[in-house]
């Protein structure tokens, strides 16, 4: 094993009081690290002054990195893990690792034989799923569906006929298309489909109902630039 | 809206160390609760003295429910709640909802138009699947498989087999039979399909590596009796 550990470093999902979503462990472990690999250096220095107002940024490094960064990057990245030090590895909202790029950093980090440590923290996916009412013991998580509408259409219909033998199917949209891909849905699944609607999970203005398709088409949400989870079954 | 609310909230995965895992808002709203829903009355009582010493349990009503419960007792719990007194939902580990009966009551809470709230804490099948590298944007939970040899044999090759478009598929199994699962998996899966398996997660002697089904068949884990979650791409 190599000397240096990554740290899965949760943040808030936007929410000011971090003390209701972070436990005060993994409030620790994240003020005493002083390497992270970030998905948007800005938004890890901001939270990182919200948990602590005097944060050594300037003593800190950051490297940022995407899906695009190659593997050979993603390996110097880990360099100095493998000699020794420290690193905490954050995406930009809730658990990295999920909807997000992480995982090409722990897959190097496997084959490296470096030791993986999950903090445990807020996932809107989760925390929608529990909150649904729907199937917790059988579900798919399927990240972002298409965004152009044709593309969209057929694969929410797929995903309808895959959860009627009761697995729940989750997914998520950019903000400012929420309203978009509330239409869709209302328009393309059938009456008796359940829909869970989570919109600004752990924040003010917190909002989950499951109703009926027929149901939502009476009461069709505003959701739109505001962080919302789908599930449907 | 119902008056009261009902809060999901997280207890640890057998940690002693609760600020490791549990926010210090969460443990303060599960202090103040006096009226809970639980899957077992014995490690919810637990759990309750363990974040609070002097937890008035004597003052504090239990409801224990189970995925035999029926749908018209489920009402009959939520009668209270929808009289205005708040209540908790537990499971034994980790959050509710998840791989246990909590869905039946949070779905009627839906039904009867009670608020439910969710409260962050450590998911090992979320922790797991950040830890292991393998697709944190399209995964499938899977619950338990069969135990019969035969139809568990079936079940992994039908994981596998759908993992292969990159779909990364989460399974569990009773600790006790852990060692067998391993069995079965080495003998069933393919030498280039990727297994992660994360034993202890949280817990003093977490132990999380995702290697090739080749080089797990070098290196039998010995994992009887520690929870353990698989994930298979």
């Amino acid at each position: 094993m190599a000397a240096g550990k990554i740290y899965l470093i949760p943040v808030t999902l936007g929410n000011q009081n971090y003390n209701d979503v972070i436990p005060q462990g993994v409030l620790e472990i994240t003020r005493s690290l002083r390497l992270f690999a970030v998905e948007n250096i800005r938004s890890a220095r901001r939270y990182l002054r919200l948990i602590d107002k005097d944060f050594p940024i300037d003593e800190t490094e950051f490297l940022e990195f995407s899906e695009h960064t190659g593997e050979s990057e993603i390996s110097k990245f880990l360099e100095p893990v493998d000699r020794g030090k420290d690193m905490g590895l954050m995406s930009e909202a809730g658990l990295p690792g999920i909807a997000d790029p992480g995982a090409l950093l722990v897959s190097a980090a496997h084959r490296l034989r470096i030791r993986v440590i999950p903090l445990s923290g807020p996932s809107s996916i989760l925390l929608t799923l529990i909150s649904s009412g729907l199937n917790g013991q059988n579900f798919t998580f399927n990240g972002y569906l298409p965004v152009k509408p044709a593309e969209r259409s057929a694969a929410l219909k797929s995903l309808e006929k895959r959860s009627r033998n009761g697995m729940a199917q989750i997914f998520m949209e950019t903000p400012y298309r929420n309203q978009r891909m509330v239409d869709s849905i209302l328009s393309v699944c059938s009456d008796d489909t359940l829909l869970c609607i989570a919109t600004d999970i752990t924040l003010p203005g917190e909002n989950i109902r499951t109703m009926t398709i027929a149901e939502w088409r009476r009461n069709v949400p505003s959701i739109n630039d505001r962080p919302t989870v789908f599930v449907i079954q």
